[in-house]
């Protein structure tokens, strides 16, 4: 008695809870120290203690009517302002709290957009292998997405496979960079080229193409790699932002849509965004946290710690044998099956322990992924297991 | 370049900006002390102070990691039985977590159940008067809401124009009691009867037709009224709760929603609207609240204040020369406008500083809304314009 499409979803829903039930059966078989779980992308590492104080603040310091109470959707003005100037310093930008919009994280952000922008059978693009929710939030509302494959050994994005995939129901490209699942970060000119791309698409068809920038690992890039500030390389660009990972604080649901003054159709895109959070039930970012955050935005998670991780991963399974790309950002690690079968590999590595996430689950068979947002010693521990899985593709 | 629907949206929001722009205009003209706001349904009396210990003891005695990380979509199970065992308590129930969803508040839980039951074209009932934003949630996934109207004299709803709304595409009756905008609080004997036009109906077609009840007021209950459980008077209902007026925590957007073990399709609805809760971009409801909340199920807002409120707003209108529902619960006041129209009173109530809402917003023209959860004080001061408003329809 539930809808048709939640059916299919329910039915896909399986293969997640097969996976978390696999590790429980493990961990009571064998001892949760002895299961090595690289499957979930839930950060390790806490959230600074200057969360905690700057909630304490605000206990402290407002009144229970503003710090749990309603404010304009779009979310207490000084907040939206505090976030614009912040990215005005980072980027040069010349942002206000106009420019902000605070939401229920930067999946409900990206909701609230596709919300504001789709009509029934319109038709959304994104390179694969990608998060596969984004094709769930782009069904929500009777539209499609469209996978464009990214080069099969940069897992860069093609201009060139974008300008053939490029129709006239596409309303929007989504792009992910720091990547999940591949940890790639996109460079500057290939960024500016897509847009360039999608400039004479939008001018050919007469209406804009916008870019919708997921982007909750945005400040989890390593070796001083640059992530490009979408809207200073393309034009018509909406950044969703998250505190998911930069603050470990995936359980609040925190983040913000950056909407700049000169995309095509602003006003009607802000005030759409607006109301798209209203009318699917958000109706705010979550009061208290909201003005948390604020309080904290040059803080950030121990992305060192993550570094460290990386690179004790990366060695660990070379190591071993396999192969990877080496992450540049975000905290995944993108392993090549040996011979291809990414399912079968998840399936061998389930005898030593291992729980990986098959890249057919991110429309990128033949690798695997691994969150290495857990502890070191796990991945120390995880070695041996590593060695076993490599002999059994005689990978050295 | 946004989408039809939301272009809609964007016109029909006018309406509400403009009303918050005339109070300001009000304000600055006249001062804030002399505007008589009647508009929003903003909890005046604040959170009570247990809402702050708990929150303050969460961040005492959890991890971070647990506090502010991911937990199952549905919500912290200990939450979830908390929750079900204060039902138990108050309704004689045998619920536990495994009936209970933690939403991103009550628009947030209505929006998941939405999305879980509804194809394109489908239908969804609701009696009017009623809160216009159910028809944009209803929109967001292509179904259409049909209203029937309330008995023009009790606003109470009639079973019989129940059978006569419901069609082969029908797939769920949405109930709100205690009532936005009424006041008024439906008895069990009203709400059997709609239940077994329901099954009856259900059966008739092969498909259960579901109750939705909206509950966010369920606490604001005067005279020591009862607001019968739902689920003890029907089949097939499933509860969406809000901690928004109980708790005064509008901001925090936190809820949950009840789901019977013993309606149809019992797992297919919990699964699903735990997966729509993640599709929709909610993921969970917020986590430190979920846990705070968890520890204050037994504290409730300042509820002989609003009782208080109601009686002196009553009184205002009635001495002037008004005649209004005698509200038994929420925190509206439903007046009738002199000569039948509300958009009229409203534009002559502006010139003595009242801000009212028409009754046509909700689909019940001929009345207006007075939202009292304001100051007593307000009220007081506001009784000389309400006699001179009144005086312009010569009531007295």
């Amino acid at each position: 008695m539930i809808s048709e499409s939640m059916k299919t979803l329910c039915a896909n829903n399986s293969a997640i809870r097969v996976m978390f039930e696999e590790g429980n059966r493990l961990a009571a078989l064998y001892g949760r120290e002895n299961v090595y779980d690289y499957s979930l992308g839930n950060p390790y590492f806490p959230a600074p203690e200057r969360v905690r104080q700057s909630i304490e603040a605000v206990l402290a310091e407002e009144e229970p009517n503003t710090i749990h109470g309603y404010m304009p959707n779009a979310g207490f003005p000084a907040v939206r302002q505090a976030v614009a100037e912040n990215l005005n310093r980072r980027f040069g930008t010349a942002y206000s709290a106009e420019n902000v919009i605070m939401t229920v994280g930067a999946a409900g952000g990206l909701n609230c957009v596709l919300r504001c922008l789709l009509n029934p059978g319109d038709e959304v693009l994104v390179f694969a292998p990608y998060f596969m929710e984004y094709g769930s939030y782009v069904r929500n509302f009777g539209a499609t997405l469209k996978a464009i494959p990214s080069d099969s050994e940069t897992f860069l994005p093609d201009p060139e496979a974008l300008r053939a995939a490029v129709g006239p129901k596409t309303r929007a490209l989504i792009l992910n960079t720091p990547n999940n699942p591949t940890g790639v970060i996109y460079p500057r000119e290939v960024l500016a080229a897509l847009g360039k791309v999608l400039e004479e698409k939008g001018a050919e068809y007469g209406a804009p193409i916008y870019i919708i920038s997921d982007e909750p690992y945005r400040e989890l890039a390593y070796d001083g790699r640059e992530v490009p500030w979408l809207p200073s390389c393309c034009k018509n660009v909406i950044v969703g932002y998250s505190w998911s990972k930069s603050l470990s604080l995936p359980g609040e649901r925190i983040g913000y849509l950056l909407i700049p003054s000169d995309i095509e159709d602003y006003e009607n895109v802000v005030q759409g965004c607006t109301i798209a959070g209203r009318v699917l039930g958000f109706v705010n970012a979550p009061s208290l946290i909201q003005l948390a955050v604020a309080r904290c935005l040059d803080a950030s998670a121990d992305i060192a710690a993550y570094d460290a991780n990386r690179k004790l991963l990366y060695d660990t399974v070379t190591a071993a044998g396999f192969s990877a790309v080496y992450p540049e950002g975000a905290f995944y690690l993108w392993m090549r099956a040996p011979g291809g079968d990414d399912k079968a590999l998840c399936e061998k590595a389930k005898a030593y322990n291992l729980l990986l996430v098959p890249g057919s689950s991110f429309a990128g068979p033949g690798s695997v992924r691994l969150a290495y947002c857990v502890s070191p010693d796990m991945i120390r521990r995880s070695a041996a297991a590593f060695e076993k899985l490599a002999k059994e593709f005689h990978l050295k």
